[in-house]
């Protein structure tokens, strides 16, 4: 696999909706998710969880759980990430429920689309669908939560890079 | 700026915890508050905010924020990121609030820590800290959450890679 510089990948990635009917090998996907789980974690726990879907059946629940994001299911592969909360929580209680596996998952996902970039590949961050129709698509017990869904493909589009707010905006000195 | 491959980027990224006394010019600090900015977020919304720390007496109040992690005061920046929950709320709801700000700012951060490490720099993410604490060390008006700390200096540790849970226990196949 060639591999881009980072900050060629960081500010070269874009969200891709339109694939390519063309496959992803395992082999690659395998790639993009363990470089998910070279991200950081809060003490280690690594509470990520990766599906991978192919069958078009189930790509088309995904659909559904997504209000109708007809796009997921032209993509090569589906990776649905998920924080394994239970781990979370016996490490940290509330604040690694609701903060920490939230980040450490968001960390792992930035590395996969980073990485799927690098390599020709387009994917898109979906956080907008209905949790409880992507857990019974999925039969994902509790104490796993579904973060979000990455179509991953081939890309069929090359969308001009989304203006960013101003440095001078964002950016704050010794207080906000 | 010399630059690394993404794929060594993101598997030799570690989290420096002891740093030398030596500065990290301004300019470079730009850069990875922009590498920050190109991360994806809900809706483009971009609800990240960066308070540049240098002053010791600032310093040491994150310090005893975050229980005492001295190392904080060690580096030559601390980054504060914010969740500006104003933004995602007014975009998203609850929905925004807690979860695609956390995630949209995680994202941030993990662009962050690569782009640091691959300019040669060292830093770590820390969570654990109390958010009223540092709200009150920083000024952080409501409708801002500080969700990260992250000290930033030139290494002075090579820590080795922390084990990572192996690929079969943590990926599935079209279900849970």
């Amino acid at each position: 696999m060639r591999c881009l510089d980072i900050l060629e990948a960081v500010k070269g990635r874009r969200s891709i909706r339109t694939f390519k009917n063309r496959d992803v090998p395992e082999e690659t996907i395998e790639k993009l998710v363990e470089a998910g789980t070279w991200s950081p974690s809060a003490g280690n726990i690594q509470p990520w969880e990766f599906i991978i879907v192919r069958k078009p059946e189930i790509k088309k629940k995904l659909v559904e759980a997504a209000w109708g994001q007809s796009f997921i299911a032209e993509a090569s592969v589906v990776i649905v990430v998920c924080a394994n909360t239970n781990r979370s929580s016996e490490g940290y209680g509330d604040r690694g429920v609701t903060l920490y596996c939230l980040q450490d998952t968001a960390a792992a996902i930035q590395n996969v689309l980073l990485v799927a970039y690098s390599v020709g590949l387009g994917a898109c961050w979906i956080g907008a669908f209905d949790e409880e129709n992507a857990r019974e698509a999925l039969k994902i017990p509790n104490g796993i939560r579904p973060v979000a869904i990455l179509p991953i493909g081939h890309p069929a589009e090359t969308p001009q890079p989304r203006k960013r707010r101003p440095l001078d905006q964002i950016v704050h000195y010794e207080a906000f």
